[in-house]
């Protein structure tokens, strides 16, 4: 039994835990396979070790490409740890960040370049990804004003620390994906209230899942 | 004034640390350039860690794709904090190891595919690469018992837990590299005498230092 796989992506601020933690009780009511939510690094063991790594504010040394190589690490390690698993095992999986987050941040933000971002992630997922994208969009200034906000509750770390010029090519980046691959990347306005982004959300699942959704 | 990189490559049991111990003394009695001896994580703080993280025994589950990543990760920062620094001081930088040993130990000995491994490395390189590399060559069973010889000495790590058949692939791809790129790898010999590989090693960098080799 082979399960379906779905990423949420978005730059800072759209709303994307907000969003999939009142999507994921809809989604469930819905369909009838088990649904699994999951996001890098998603309890795989090394993953997390390689997680703290990237996001320990002392490490500000850190080249943008060291950066981009243990994202894809981490990526590689809790696909075959944790998507692969629940895909085999007949689950919806939906997963909070996938590659696109990368030629997003790394390729757009950081200026390495789009393709040979992904190009390299080919290498860490063996051309695996999925099915549908649902991509929240949202100004970047919006976006960082949300952050601030939150900025008390929330981990402070290194990808914060950015300049709206960064955010503002995280976006961009985002919106030529989008544009490149239509057929798997939804956009939804994620400025919209919180309600309202989650009901275009599900309706964009539904869509997409057919006779699955009912 | 530009430095000039070279990289010593060979598998486990080849001897390259007690090579490059003798050798580097005769190298800097012979150039008028400052010499570099480094090998990853080389003193990179963020390497460092990485290299923790890949050389835990603990971590036995790590897929090896996430193994290539988190070593290209290591070789990137190593690269930018360490050679390339070197180089711009105008030194000849010596490196144990580098993206040939990716290659055979991730792309043969661990069969992900030589030209994935060094595409991926591409990535992590910006395509800078060592202008000379002696390959240090010894038959894997003979590599083998010297590094069980050593065992009580050295510290034992999840690479060297591997079987002899992987031990071979590792070879048989250095042979492969050294094939393909006459121009660049020269070949030693690693069974004879630690003496005379240590001056066929000398020999092999005043021919391709040339004027620079005194």
């Amino acid at each position: 039994m082979a399960g379906r796989f779905i990423t949420f992506e978005g730059p800072d601020g759209a709303g994307k835990t907000s969003v999939l933690s009142a999507l994921i009780p809809i989604v469930e009511k819905h369909v009838a396979m088990p649904v699994t939510l999951t996001r890098e690094p998603g309890g795989a063991d090394i993953s997390e070790k390689i997680r703290t790594l990237i996001l320990d504010p002392a490490n500000v040394a850190m080249d943008p490409r060291t950066e981009a190589l243990l994202y894809a690490a981490s990526r590689r390690q809790h696909l075959i740890e944790v998507i692969d698993p629940a895909l085999a095992a007949g689950a919806l999986v939906i997963c909070d960040r996938f590659v696109d987050s990368s030629v997003a941040y790394q390729g757009g933000g950081r200026q390495i370049g789009e393709e040979a971002v992904l190009a390299m992630n080919h290498f860490a997922t063996g051309g695996q990804g999925p099915e549908l994208t649902v991509y929240l969009d949202i100004d970047s200034a919006a976006g960082l004003a949300r952050i601030q906000a939150h900025q008390a509750s929330r981990q402070y770390d290194r990808l914060d620390r950015e300049s709206l010029a960064f955010h503002q090519r995280v976006r961009a980046a985002y919106l030529k994906l989008a544009k490149a691959e239509p057929a798997r990347i939804k956009t939804v306005d994620a400025s919209q209230p919180l309600e309202q982004v989650v009901a275009a959300c599900a309706k964009v699942l539904a869509a997409h899942l057919g006779d699955s959704w009912q």
